[in-house]
């Protein structure tokens, strides 16, 4: 017998059918018992008069929540029932798989432990409906950015995350014995992306890993995550990447809404709003002033740059003025961009480059990238850096290669913003942090 | 002025365009020059008149092979050019990037390099039309893959690549320094692929690396490599899995054909069969009798486990007997499979697992899990494992896990053997192994 999802039991009213699922809470009444199994697709009642067979009466008053059951019956309406109008009256039970008791975290509870405990229970923590949800969601929005860089001409990448040497810098790296060598692990597919655009590739998108030896603590950073990564060649500026970015950002919350508005408001309390384009841009010169204005002082010792609390308030200030959630933060200081950002050619302590802030985190860091090798070899001698690691790197741009740029957007961070969730901890799989690599 | 690309031209006779790429050949004659300029989208020749503008006509002369160049100039069509029967008559040239010469590797030359010193310089092996016809046919192909996936209600998950203790064995683990304690890479996402089923998540994919410190250097083994994992929930055995991978194959293969067939035949000289389901399976006691009566000896010290060699004969018997290039092979031995592969109830030495075969590679490895935790356990011990580093692994199963099985995919596997191509190192971005962590 085929198994029949919860969801479609409307669609089977008179009929034997086959669930299978959780069991989310018994009632074991004097001649009734009443299951609700949980599958990933709903709840159902299930009804079983003890009268007709007590010995499986006894059976199933003994059943633990969350054990695992395979059960047939006939589906019959039933108004009176909350879950559907309907019920399932049993015929026969299976039990694929007997849950201890006590549950160390039990998913129907109330009242919910401490983040950190259900970090470790995450396979119990999981089976919450806004969890579940959750995943749902982020697939589709995954699926629709690969939708998009495939419309536009996109190729996908898998580059390396077993490095040589270093790729960005040497900091926040994590350092892998391999075989009788040391070798690293890739802080973003950053030199590889480029190195597509020199094969020719001209337009490459990759979803993967990314390691960040990363001491902090903040409710936004992870040593571990996932990062949609993005390249395009014959590109004039980071105009260009920007409007890239905002369109797809717009399909993909189009997308999004279209299949999850009503499961985003019921979890998340999120009215999911598709934000308009083009998204406000916001020169740093500009922004600093606007700061000002504004009475936020930026911290001292971050010259050029701006702290997470500028970032709100400037989310703010846009969220007034120009009523959007998302606005781009543009050429950059040279001073606090890596070596590899193009800088402007009439203002050489500015660079190509930009951030989008989305309800004040930034989500997104993105430029175009420099192309002419000998320009790109001076900036990296002005960054201190030492050329023999990343010559293999710099070799890319001596044999002809197109001007381009591109960006990393942060996966957990962007599911973060969409659904107001107050910690990245609970926006990604399994959490990794400095003091977390279990489960 | 937007770009046209070089498959567009036909469209465009008669008006001024602006093009891209790279300087393929330069044949720079008395009175006429004529440039072959190479974009993703294929080649066109641009021809200029020396005598309109002598300067430029000098600075073409100085051209490099490669360099990258930004054309504008009117399409014309011009019958006796091979390429596309048109031509661009040059108006404006902007150098982009004047590749140095000579080449340390010729994209356009006949002979090849070796494939060491093709992989040193791999961004411009690349540039060859066969390499980037293969990463446009994987896009296509992974693409295919999501999307049965998605119609078949799957979740895309991504599982951490840093673990806190060993996944399947503690053999082949890299070892990365994490702070002040130590992690391992990812071995596959078998345990967190596991963890979606018992948080009841049903049906889950990933796409992702996967690590093996395995110091072998055959043509098919890699350090790093793209698995395609996926797990399903509520199977009644390992034939379910089989039924949804056959489906599958079928759906991509098609999808790939529909779109690259001829590419695939042209750069690959490939006529790619789309696979009938379903697959032959053969028991591996079945097969064992099969490679008796084909006169193959297996090698003693590999008992109830079957050798590359093995793999072959059979893969040609079923050619001959089924005309089929995949097959699996079934019902492993107890001995040779891990310990989360479900046995047989009525022959414990025998589990609910396969392997899939095409054109004689193991591309698949898939099975039943044990998902009852009392049996789970003692086939750990079974197997000899300490059961302290997988006890976050095995507490999955003791709070309700439904029934469940799955497999993984190696990527270039299988674009390996859908292009026949020797070696595993030209169907992948950028080869790791033993010896190689560069570029």
């Amino acid at each position: 017998m085929e198994r029949t999802l919860i969801a479609h039991l409307p669609q089977a009213i008179g009929q034997k059918v086959k669930i299978q699922g959780f069991l989310h809470t018994l009632r074991d009444q004097k001649t009734m018992q009443f299951l609700i199994l949980r599958d990933r697709s709903g709840m159902v009642q299930v009804a079983f008069y003890k009268k007709a067979n007590p010995e499986l009466a006894e059976q199933i008053s003994r059943l633990t929540n969350e054990s695992v059951l395979t059960i047939t019956g006939t589906v019959v309406e039933n108004p009176i029932v909350k879950l559907g109008g309907l019920e399932v009256q049993l015929e026969t039970l299976t039990v694929e798989s007997l849950a201890e008791a006590p549950l160390p975290l039990d998913p129907t509870a109330e009242v919910l432990p401490s983040l950190d405990y259900r970090l470790d229970w995450r396979f119990l923590d999981m089976r919450r409906a806004p969890v579940t949800a959750f995943f749902e969601i982020q697939t589709t929005l995954e699926m629709a950015f690969r939708e998009y860089w495939l419309q536009h001409g996109f190729v996908e990448i898998h580059s390396p995350k077993l490095m040589g040497s270093a790729s960005e810098s040497g900091a926040e790296l994590f350092e892998v014995q391999y075989f009788d060598t040391k070798a690293y692990l890739a802080q973003s597919p950053q030199f590889y992306k480029q190195m597509a655009m020199a094969a020719g590739f001209e337009r490459v998108f990759e979803i993967g890993p990314v390691f960040r030896a990363d001491p902090s603590f903040t409710s936004r950073h992870m040593t571990e995550f996932t990062g949609l990564d993005m390249e395009m060649s014959y590109i004039e500026s980071h105009e260009d990447v920007m409007r890239f970015l905002e369109n797809m950002l717009h399909y993909v919350y189009q997308r999004v809404a279209e299949k999850h508005a009503a499961a985003i408001e019921a979890h998340f309390g999120v009215q999911l709003e598709v934000p308009s384009v083009p998204f406000p841009r916001i020169p740093m010169a500009e922004a600093v002033e606007i700061l000002k204005r504004e009475g936020y002082t930026l911290p001292p010792e971050k010259k050029g740059d701006i702290d997470p609390g500028g970032e709100r308030t400037l989310a703010q200030f846009v969220r007034r003025e120009y009523n959007h959630d998302f606005f781009f933060l543009t050429d950059w200081p040279w001073t606090v961009r890596p070596f590899y950002h193009m800088r402007h050619p009439d203002r050489p302590d500015l660079t190509r480059s930009f951030d989008l802030i989305a309800k004040g985190t930034e989500i997104v860091t993105g430029a175009q990238r420099e192309h002419r090798y000998p320009i790109l070899r001076e900036q990296a001698i002005e960054k201190g850096l030492s050329l023999e690691p990343i010559q293999f790197y710099l070799d890319f741009f001596r044999y002809g290669c197109p001007p381009h740029g591109g960006f990393g957007l942060g996966l957990s961070r962007l599911m973060m913003v969409m659904l107001n969730l107050p910690n990245i901890r609970e926006a990604v799989f399994l959490f990794r942090g400095p003091n977390r690599l279990h489960p």
